[in-house]
């Protein structure tokens, strides 16, 4: 609520972030960042959260917002704390997840003494916020406060950089705002959507490409129309959240490969984009295209991050006719048998589609061992599903623990490839501290799989020693499950298809953190 | 050698590299960087070293250059992998180690469709990069290899970045270029040296304040000549390398703690500094001072980093007339008794003292636990000590690594805390893959003990239930041996003061990487 009591700058900041309804801080703090430590211990409606690494911390804000749609806030430890958060809050800007970057900074009158730990946090920070400010007195730190979260929401949503230098968090003087609102998307151009409707109707395989908030409850309802009227429905490769499973209409993912997305898209006459960018392959590679819709291929779209995703699918489907309810069919829930003899990608994502739990969210960063899993799951108990988005490994820990966060009374499921769980793994610890009801599964493979299929997809030549060296991760043998089991979280290792069908069984029954190390042949 | 054969970017690039002398490279590739590694599988000069997180990589750099004062490479994946490296970038810059950060790009036609992993890496590693390039041809490749070699070693010393897009790197039409030559600082000014003597021998209480090379050494030999001579010679706490131990001069450490400083320096009347800088406190402190000179004491500069600092010091003791040997007294080798009882910072002090193998190198994040085995050691067999430098946790056990890369028959020691040990302790498996001959001491103290103090230091107020959580490191307690274990590093978790003087001693016997957690008192 408003105040003009004295407060510091970092109590204003703090109250004034929980009067717009943040309910987590994820933090690690140092001594400049004492007074906003504090400050959180007089405010109960947020929850503090210590992660042993900054990654953990941005990832488990992006994983907080991918859940609950609202930012949490950060709590970083000058340049260095944000450089470790970077590649997360790189990601996060991918997925459009709002989140509040605290960065803690010297006290404004020290900068220029030069410091070890000073540097340009601003320069360093810019291209991965949406918006950034220094609050250079504590005056600014609640006004500020409150446009950092504002702008976090603002289309396109993502991470806001906030620098609060020690004195302006320590001095008094500071009040709390009013609160500002919330930004609206305004639905789609109306001119967008007849052009569009024209097109469909007149396309001979016509195809709506989307993702955003489309790919939640009355978004894909209006897709499931579309494709019940004909309309060939996509959405694309990396996405921040997806609803899908048993009784839900389940569209078509894009492919990754850029040669797969040509394929795929040969023929299409009219490609429809909301929210979605025109494909593009992830990687250049030589000789072959980035830029992969058909030359024949018209591409219309109804609005970028910056209108209302959900409306331009339901205006779409309105335009052209088609009836409000039904369309194409859902999914049936198929419930396999239990998997046995290996441990395959293949038997594993059998024993997930059979135990995942009603309702779960998955956390998906198994890069080429996560495949089959996807796959098995689209007949599942309708769950949540959050991949990768920005590309840069170590998202998906922390993306489950900050999702268990949010939504403490959901069944939380992370598959993460062994490179990638090897770039913040402290992750495990914040899940055993806090009882994070998330089991996490290693697909161990002992490599880099997805660059030795890169390796020979560039024509970098064949691997000698040296690039088998830098590609696998063998010699020595990583054990994922002691790893876990050091941090807190209980752990087995599976090695057999029946093994780990029992331990993913016994893993979901109970309440809490738990790894499998998957020793997949 | 020169060549004009029809390489590829990334051939030119290592080629280059390589003949500069450049022998050893720190690498976590991606696709785009796939010409890169397999330029570096036929490189028979260089050691390619794959560390499972970039701050690993970055780290391991810092560690070699500080080692033997030669750049390393670093192979870093876009700019997500800048990111995850930046930190210990951020603390190489301020050790002032050389460092030739290679960073990968999307092909430069692929940039404009701002695919997932795009992102401005020039703006993110512009702050931490002496100097920074970007080759937008094959032709570049070969010429700013050699231009970024040059410029890591020129005054200031430091990391420099050379952006390598992956058409730049898979192209042919590269050519490697004619050898650059290693920069040279001058000595010192003529006249500031003068100035200087005069200063010193007016003065009643003349102190030195130096870092850098002065601290190996010819620096030591000349500073201890000035000691003889009346002069008081302190080194700043944060430094990159210091020769130390039984038979060398020592040289008084700077204080950390900013009120102790003030107190240290009470009464100088003239202060005469070598590549350092006139004191300045770590973090300000609410109404307490940054800068820490007596404001009746006389500051005068020999040169920052441009000039040798090594000759600074000679020249001074020179303009002096002070013996040009000889000078205070060196220290004497001390074996003490084997610590009995409790296992406190002291008893491990006091093992380290006794086990230390001549010629060891010690890397030093032991943090708050660190102090009592500093002092021990003062009078152990003669060794190189290397403390954390700009003050971001996580670059301790990556510079031990790179360390033992440099000099493989040396013995390593390598003193963290267990917050900082959290931050890259994907450090271990490296170790464990190429034998680094480290032995890791894990102060497990269960927290973050410095914040601790800092809260009260900086007046934040009393802990309450928030912040003491946000500050510990309990509740689960990490197994430090578990951890080590788990990624390939044989360890001993060590509680009595017996059990770790004896698996001190046993450690430096063997071999290869081992890791004892200390679970202090």
């Amino acid at each position: 609520m408003p105040s003009s009591a004295p407060l510091t700058g970092a109590q204003a900041l703090v109250g004034t972030l929980a009067d717009h309804g943040i309910t987590a801080c994820f933090a690690n703090p140092g001594t400049s960042e004492m007074h906003a430590v504090t400050a959180l211990d007089g405010e109960p409606r947020i929850r503090s959260i210590l992660g042993l690494f900054e990654g953990v911390v941005s990832g488990a804000a992006d994983g907080y917002a991918r859940m609950c749609g609202n930012p949490a806030m950060t709590l970083l430890h000058l340049g260095s704390g944000y450089l470790n958060g970077g590649a997360n809050i790189h990601n996060a800007r991918r997925a459009r997840s709002p989140m509040v970057n605290v960065i803690g900074d010297h006290a404004t009158y020290h900068l220029a003494n030069d410091a070890p730990l000073t540097s340009d946090i601003a320069a360093m920070a810019e291209p991965n916020s949406t918006w950034l400010r220094t609050a250079a007195t504590p005056e600014d730190a609640g006004r500020m406060a409150a446009e950092a979260w504002q702008a976090s929401l603002r289309a396109p949503a993502g991470p806001v950089s906030l620098i609060l230098p020690a004195d302006v968090a320590w001095l008094a003087g500071a009040s709390i705002p009013e609160r500002l609102t919330a930004p609206v998307r305004p639905g789609p151009d109306a001119d967008a959507v007849e052009r569009a409707a024209r097109a469909v109707r007149a396309a001979r395989n016509p195809a709506l490409l989307m993702t955003g908030t489309a790919l939640t409850g009355p978004g894909l309802r209006a897709a499931r129309r579309l494709a019940g009227a004909g309309v060939r429905v996509l959405f694309e490769f990396f996405f921040p959240g997806l609803e899908r499973g048993a009784g839900r209409y389940a569209p078509e993912r894009m492919q990754y490969f850029a040669e797969r997305v040509v394929q795929s898209l040969d023929g299409s006459d009219v490609l429809v984009l909301a929210e979605a960018r025109p494909p593009v392959a992830f990687f250049a590679y030589p000789d072959h295209p980035c830029e992969l819709t058909p030359d024949s291929c018209e591409v219309i779209s109804l609005g970028g991050p910056d209108v209302d995703t959900t409306d331009c699918v339901v205006q779409l489907a309105d335009a052209l006719g088609t009836p409000d309810t039904g369309g194409a069919p859902v999914a049936d829930l198929v419930m396999p048998d239990a998997p046995v003899g290996e441990l395959t990608m293949q038997s594993i994502g059998l024993s997930i589609s059979r135990h995942l739990p009603e309702n779960a969210f998955v956390s998906d960063e198994a890069g080429t061992s996560g495949g089959p899993t996807w796959v098995a799951t689209a007949s599942a108990a309708p769950h949540d599903w959050m991949p990768l988005t920005g590309g840069a490994l170590g998202q998906g820990l922390p993306v489950a623990l900050g999702a268990a966060v949010a939504e403490p009374d959901r069944k939380g499921l992370c598959l993460v490839g062994d490179g990638a769980a090897m770039y913040t793994s402290q992750a495990l610890w914040t899940m055993a501290r806090e009882g994070a009801d998330v089991v996490t599964v290693v697909f161990v493979n002992r490599s880099y799989r997805i660059l030795n299929i890169e390796l020979a997809r560039t024509g970098a030549g064949a691997p000698g020693p040296t690039a088998q060296h830098l590609l696998s991760l063998s010699d020595p043998s990583i054990d994922f499950a002691a790893l876990a089991s050091s941090m807190g979280v209980p752990s087995t290792t599976a090695t057999t298809a029946e093994g780990f069908d029992d331990a993913l069984a016994a893993a979901f029954a109970d309440d809490g953190p738990y790894l499998i190390a998957a020793e997949i042949a």
